[in-house]
């Protein structure tokens, strides 16, 4: 049994965050769900579904060592740069730290720092963070104290390509995602006002994407591929499709393709691997843990497989709990057993 | 611990019923889901969602009587007229029934006939039928083995209502509700085509909706009013909204009245009373088995009073488990402990 | 030929009167389109569906006293308390003015200052201000240069019960009205932020919304009847569609309320009579300038009615180039000719 | 002036084709709107948007050949396989034909009889039909009887990536598609069922989709370059997204890259080029033939260009009307003059 704090629990990964610890066998408390703007507020005036499950915790604003003393993990889901203000102090306090930010995410600060155009705060903690994919990583995350929460389209495209790289059946991988709007967070803004998007999809960052070096960084030690990737906002709330084009020599069919990610997934608690020619469904995915993937197509030295997550979720704080599952030795599924939705 | 059937698991209420009670404590088995069409086909196929959680199940066609002996519950999930046939036998088998349809949910067989325009099949067995809305017939429910689950507006209608006609507190009461698509079945028409749908919103059986005379039942036994309903379509998956515009010579104020919502429902374990003022919102309940009701308005002689459930779950399929968990002495909320999402 | 001035022409119904009027074949130009923040700014930045209509056309910011000499016509679409401020100026200019916010829609300041909360800075204009409903004040718009150009809920609610008031039919009508999003105008809020609305469907100042009076001031010329209004925001971009529900000691056939309908608007260019039981769509009346009226049930005492309308064209620009037309003498459906979409 | 007749007028298209003939100032008389299942019924019980502009048209089901002799012009708005059956008669009446179906999109009849699985039934002459995309054939579509007007697809696609491709700047182009709902059509079917759709998107025929060789065959016609599609259906209801990923050793700026763009559209009607980095917007191309390029972005050895569409429109029937504009000698724009919209 652990006690959680939420560094950052107003926004809407944080709210996932509180929902999906509401029920943790494992969780004996959530102590600290902080904000500084809402400070004195039940958590539950802000995130109203959970009215029942957080009856009395208010949002608070203590001193992060104060946190890190009180808890045995602390959950970081602050804005890039802030969380890695926060995380040495949070650290000291003797809290494993699961950051949902950028700023542990790569192994090389220099990349950090050039696509982030900001000076890393806390360079010597970097090297000791873990790339918070248990399927990728899952050893490594057993042993450290900072685990670095991937981002949301990393998650959906490093999963539908790894088996790919790794047998080197490609030489490019474009990734096509399309996002959900709940992606862009809880402030509202001009891009997420309904009447502007309800009914567009839109490519953004089409070539420069902040995500697009954590996912280069991730297949590049799966294999030599270069890779490309355009994030789209797409008209719905929850969840990322991701359609990965792959280009290369290839010689092998749909259904062997499938067989090679039913084996590479083998055993993993949450890739659900789809027929051949079945696309993965959002709703599917929707408030779980999930990443399903589908697809299995060939033709005309091109492959093409689809992955479908929550951008909440797997896509964030469910994979953060996933995380904390793995590091302190709990049922990988604990707290994440939602099947999800149909429809 | 129960072994259930499900008659009728190819439709969108039977995918919800197998979602809930993949991970409800007290069944030890889904034995049946029925599907004369789908015979032998996993059940899976058709609810992907479900993938991890019924490897092994298909649908199947099995006697009535024989998933009657079989099972200790029993629900059927088919269309109106089709249950009144098949729970003579499934109660011959010996299994507790809570049929989805309409077929037992009228106390005058009469008023089932007038408004469906077809003979009762079975009306001594509609004697002992029980209207499973377990906030107003939770005793009853534990005493029957047939309970009617209630129609997916009447329970947001009734539980929006309930309160200020016991209290006498209104002579009119105008339902005007609004419904996502889901609650259109999974069959494809006209009506629910995406095209035609998605940014719409419209009004149909605006007099004479088959719900009424189930709502005007319910509420007559509360109190004296005036009941009227009329349904809309509108763009989203699942959820209903319902308007409670009622009319009398008032004399309350706001707080007051949302106070007496409070006490009504006071140790209700799926009602939540927003504050006055706050509309519930439907995705905080979605997927769960929450009614949540608020808003409390009042002016000009007129009360307004909203609901909100997931027509899937309180509004057919969770409602189906409350009234199981009722019925076997199971904790009420077993297997429906999902809070609701945010956003 | 008329000049054109647009006051306030960055938001959502200055885009769509920059729209019509691109093709209006009465329009000799659009002189001002005015914005304090945005002025120098070419107006196809903000509205790049109209990139070729108006290539040249920069947001201004002159005074309005210069507006009104300017033009012959000046559309005032800025904020109630704004436009009374300028409508003084602009009217001394010489320009008829067709104001579309609330300031000058009530016959008596009182309400209008009860209501709004502020103190009419113009009320010896107010007197001479005509509510700009064709459909009822056709021969006091010819002849008056400043015209209240009404309420988009009022424009949907009056004409959906006119016939139903005027005939004296009903004791009571309670409007249930569903608004698209755009009807919150073009700055972006936690309301209509695409996660928390997109699925969900809210009432809201559910007896003491703002076109409350305004529909119980125009009902009230036609006959003696008790008014309530709630509206809610609906997850659709364009349209609002009103539920007119009818109370009273009704003894009509659906056949015959139609008839008396299409009696009452014989001639009418813009309202279109639907079917008994053929509920009116907003696909229908998307970009036009259509209120479509329709359903027309009738049962227990109770009447249906309900109509569909663009809140940004019937219900507000569209609505306001009617209004030139018929002030100016132009043909009524003078640019306003499109019919509508399907799906 | 001529006398224009819509073979299949029950679907989107031919409703859509319906709509915008209304208003066309060259267009005589909408003779005959066929459809076997409905002959006699009113166009505009099916159509409801076109109540009051064709009160008196039924749908009609007249021998071709007679079709022919009595229109100038015919759209044939009818499933593949069943337009070549009937477009020999129309053209043997005397009619020019525009066919919305693939027919006669290929220039090679072997490439259409092993993408479409069938026989073709008119070889003769389908070396007569010309690819109906004006922007790239406007000389010989003035001068042919039978005009195949491009899959909506395709026209998003080419559009996208001519300039590129005539430039010879990429080697690879992978178009990646989201299409709205309405581009299934008007049959209901699961796979456009709202609860299913609406807050999914999913790719589907990822490698051999039949608008692949259409794409091939004109882009094939402008350089060398391998071409990739993968569509996807996306929850809107009308436009496609294309996303163009061309792969090169590219050395050029995003602003010239977007010079290029506007030189080669230069005096295109209804080809409007964005900013660099302005996403064509869906809403900005509604009800229009526009199609909209924007984006412009170049990195690491890839170029990315978005097009928006309407699919309904320029994907097929307000193209159809630009190629009778074309072939007749009208103002190309003419009956297609709708700026679009915000929001």
């Amino acid at each position: 049994m652990v006690v959680v704090g939420i560094v950052g629990a107003s926004g809407y990964t944080g709210g996932e965050l509180l929902r999906l610890l509401a029920r943790h066998p494992e969780v004996e408390e959530v102590r600290y769900a902080t904000s500084r703007r809402l400070e004195g507020k039940p958590v539950w005036k802000v995130h109203p579904n959970l009215r029942r499950d957080y009856p009395d915790l208010e949002f608070s604003d203590p001193d992060p060592v104060e946190i890190g003393e009180d808890c045995d993990v602390v959950f970081t889901a602050v804005p890039h740069t802030a969380a890695m203000e926060l995380v040495p102090d949070l650290l000291e306090g003797g809290a494993v730290v699961i950051d949902l930010s950028a700023d542990f995410r790569f192994d090389d600060v220099d990349v950090y720092e050039e696509w982030y155009g900001v000076e890393h705060a806390a360079p010597e903690l970097n090297d000791e963070a873990v790339y918070g994919l248990p399927e990728l990583h899952r050893d490594e995350i057993r042993r450290t104290d900072l685990i670095a929460n991937p981002g949301c389209y990393p998650t959906g495209a490093i999963l539908a390509a790894a088996p790919l790289v790794e047998e080197g059946l490609v030489d490019v991988v474009i990734f096509d995602s399309k996002s959900g709007t709940s992606g862009a967070g809880a402030k509202p803004s001009e891009v997420t006002h309904h009447p502007e998007c309800a009914e567009d999809l839109t490519p953004y960052n089409p070539t420069d994407h902040r995500h697009l070096p954590e996912i280069r960084q991730e297949l590049g030690k799966l294999g030599d591929v270069e890779v490309h990737f355009t994030p789209h906002l797409a008209p719905l709330v929850r969840g990322i499709e991701t359609t990965a084009h792959g280009l290369g020599d290839v010689e092998i069919e749909p259904k062997e393709l499938r067989e090679l990610y039913v084996e590479y997934y083998d055993g993993e608690p949450f890739i659900r691997v789809c027929e051949v020619g079945e696309a993965p469904r959002l709703w599917a995915v929707r408030g779980t843990n999930y990443c399903d993937v589908g697809v299995f197509a060939v033709g005309d030295g091109r492959v093409v497989v689809a992955s479908a997550i929550d951008n909440l979720t797997k896509g964030a704080s469910g994979q953060a709990i996933q995380n904390m599952n793995v590091r302190f030795g709990f049922e990988e599924t604990a707290g994440l057993e939602e099947p999800g939705y149909h429809p």
